[in-house]
């Protein structure tokens, strides 16, 4: 099994069976595993006629990170494969662990630097499978997460490919020590704290002594979940067609709570992840089941690392969790893109100049505005429920003063005074929320 | 987590959730967890009143077995409740391990002694279904399999119900403790060579040091596994009614092999286990699909333990394997019942006597006969051939000889001779075949 030819064998099937044949882009870390793929891929004259290359992402984590960058490009320039870095701004404040936010950057990095139908080769093997496998087992995911990564999926312009899935680790291991390739040894890998290396240090090594087959027989269940889950996507992809909402990318509650759970589980991880959005617990899905059947007048909100899930108006409405907002807040505007502090903006279309500055404040409540051709004056919070403006979102809404009179409510309210004035700028104001 | 009323809070939600409540008969090994189980349903008056009984299985497989049987006799007179003691035979030589067939004779006797509409309880628990999930995960196991044990599935004429799946043992534990309740300390639970308490002793503990909500998170995986397997099963249920030949039990192999791998796998299991034979490995799995495609002449068997798999004639046939027969066997029949070295048997119908003994043999090769009203004698190779005798039958395949003279094969060719001699008894042989 841990023959060093192993891995250009499998490479020459996997490009003679990769019949397309668009260009080739190798993600190179400089760990073991991914300088394996890279230097097998560079004796290939068939991966070279592909246009091989290689993506260095350096995360700015580690006090070595520009080394390793540097020691990368040496390494492609002594094989003769252009090398690209990528520096990446890790965002420390999401929410999520260090791990998944250097992933989420990583992989962000990977999307933007492909070009069209490029394939970018990633070096995960069998052993990182199962290691996802039982990582997704210990988070209590179904079929969908029990089947690990996916060999294939589309990524930026291009597909992302790992074509090592089905490989022992030991025998990337063995076609790096046999060409006695030198790799970064990232302090991390060793670190046991981090899940993926308890399990890959302390549980998978005992779980062999008794079960030789145990990796193998993994990835084999993982095979049988994607089949399951491919099976049942089909099937909840057009039950969210018709519970999603275009416009507010909002999902009917009820809706969704009268699908069958293998529909419903795969439905809701797929609807939070295209608003960036990580997955929830059990615990937390449970207590989303139990919210869709809250009072009208109730404003469930289930909050997890990363999310911030309502239950409005018959429907889940999902972000990604904003910084509070200082109801303090305020700026003097004459007409250019405004940044506001939820990270929406105000601006004016077309673009234009105001004679004079305006202030924009935040609501503090009690606010009133007499919009243009009413007559009686109106309580914002009566407007913001008729325009079924999400509660959330109020907090951040601009709100545009003359002096201490309130003229305006963002581009959805104006009084007589603002019609006037946005007149005579030959604009309207127009809001963006934040996320 | 570990309040000793966890259990009769949870039985007594569960017997209310029951609604249409057939008798009840708790499964009682003596263990800690099936003591707990009967002692709690003892106690309650809404299982009283609904004839709660236990049922012992004794499966004579150690020295002490007897004296356990007694133990149990004498804890239900303790309680006032009615026990049956069932007492088994393991068959060892099924090719099965050890502790499978205890399990496959222990759920033979559940199923003979439940009444119409009875439920069996038994005491599994989430640390159960932990570790079965666990093991089917390291057989590679797809959802189905993943899904774990099933809180509820007929059985005989009753119910088998696991109400206790979702609650860990040490509340199990806890309720034993506090009423001081006897248990048998079967030796086996302490024998880390088995598979099962390998995963308890040696990996759990050191899964839930680091993933204190391991155990709940792989049961909330199962439920999810489950969930997925039920909404496939329809699927599947509806390709192999097409399918499957109800008069041989075999199944089209190219229209198997062209199902998707998600209806394609649990469809097999099922109509494996239908048939008595157990699931196989992924590496066999791969084998079968390979020799789907075997050539008209080849007769491929995939065998594995408790298995024979044959592909012939663009079937599939599954059966238990069967022991070598002797060529050489051979006796005198008069019509009596026969039972033929494979465990198949020859006899008349009606049930009648002949006038003289015929000697029955079995094939050994070149073996010819002339069926009556045929001009030419033919070569019992053709004969078998030509009538789609499945190969591995026909080695047990009773040949009826008068002195040396072959007259008649099963009922299935008779000689003039032949149609003569049971034509004067006034009945026909027929062959059932063995396994």
């Amino acid at each position: 099994m841990s023959r060093p030819d192993a891995l250009p064998a499998l490479l020459r099937r996997a490009l003679r069976d990769d019949a397309d044949g668009g260009a080739l882009c190798a993600a190179y870390s400089g760990g073991a595993d991914s300088t394996a793929l890279l230097h097998a891929l560079a004796a290939l004259p068939e991966a070279r006629a592909r246009g091989l290359r290689a993506l260095h992402v350096d995360h700015g984590l580690h006090a070595d990170s520009a080394a390793w960058a540097a020691h990368c490009a040496d390494f492609c320039r002594a094989l003769d494969v252009p090398c690209t870095v990528a520096r990446v701004a890790v965002a420390r404040d999401a929410g999520l662990g260090p791990e998944a936010a250097a992933r989420h950057a990583r992989y962000a990095a990977f999307a933007d630097a492909l070009g069209g139908g490029e394939r970018l080769l990633l070096a995960h093997h069998r052993d990182d499978q199962v290691e996802t496998v039982l990582l997704k087992l210990l988070r209590g995911a179904g079929p969908e997460g029990l089947g690990g990564m996916r060999a294939r999926r589309p990524l930026g312009r291009g597909a992302l490919w790992r074509p090592l899935l089905e490989l022992p680790r030991e025998a990337l291991r063995a076609y790096a020590a046999a060409h006695g390739l030198p790799c970064i040894d990232d302090p991390s890998n060793a670190d046991v704290r981090l899940a993926r290396n308890r399990l890959r240090h302390e549980i998978l090594p005992r779980l062999t002594a008794h079960w030789p087959q145990a990796a193998d027989s993994i990835a084999h269940s993982a095979a049988l979940c994607r089949a399951a889950a491919d099976a049942l996507r089909q099937e909840w992809q057009a039950a969210l067609g018709t519970l999603r909402d275009a416009a507010t990318g909002s999902l009917d509650a009820a809706g969704w709570l009268a699908l069958p759970p293998a529909l419903r589980e795969p439905l809701l991880d797929h609807w939070l992840h295209a608003q960036g959005v990580p997955a929830p617990t059990w615990a937390q899905r449970r207590q989303i089941e139990r919210q869709c059947a809250a009072r009208p007048g109730q404003l469930p909100c289930i909050r997890w690392p990363g999310a911030e899930l309502h239950v409005w108006k018959g429907r889940l409405w999902a972000r990604r969790p904003a910084p509070a907002v200082d109801p303090g807040w305020s700026a003097a505007w004459t007409g250019e893109p405004l940044p506001l502090p939820d990270g929406g903006e105000l601006r004016l279309e077309p673009p234009a100049r105001l004679a004079a500055p305006l202030a924009v404040r935040l609501r503090r409540g009690g606010e009133r505005i007499r919009p243009a051709g009413d007559r009686h004056t109106r309580e914002l919070r009566d407007l913001f429920q008729q325009a079924a403006l999400p509660p959330w979102r109020r907090a951040a809404c601009p709100l545009l003063y003359e002096g201490d009179e309130l003229i305006a409510v963002a581009g959805h309210w104006l009084s007589e005074r603002a019609e006037a004035i946005f007149h005579a700028a030959g604009a309207r104001p127009r809001w963006r929320p934040g996320r």
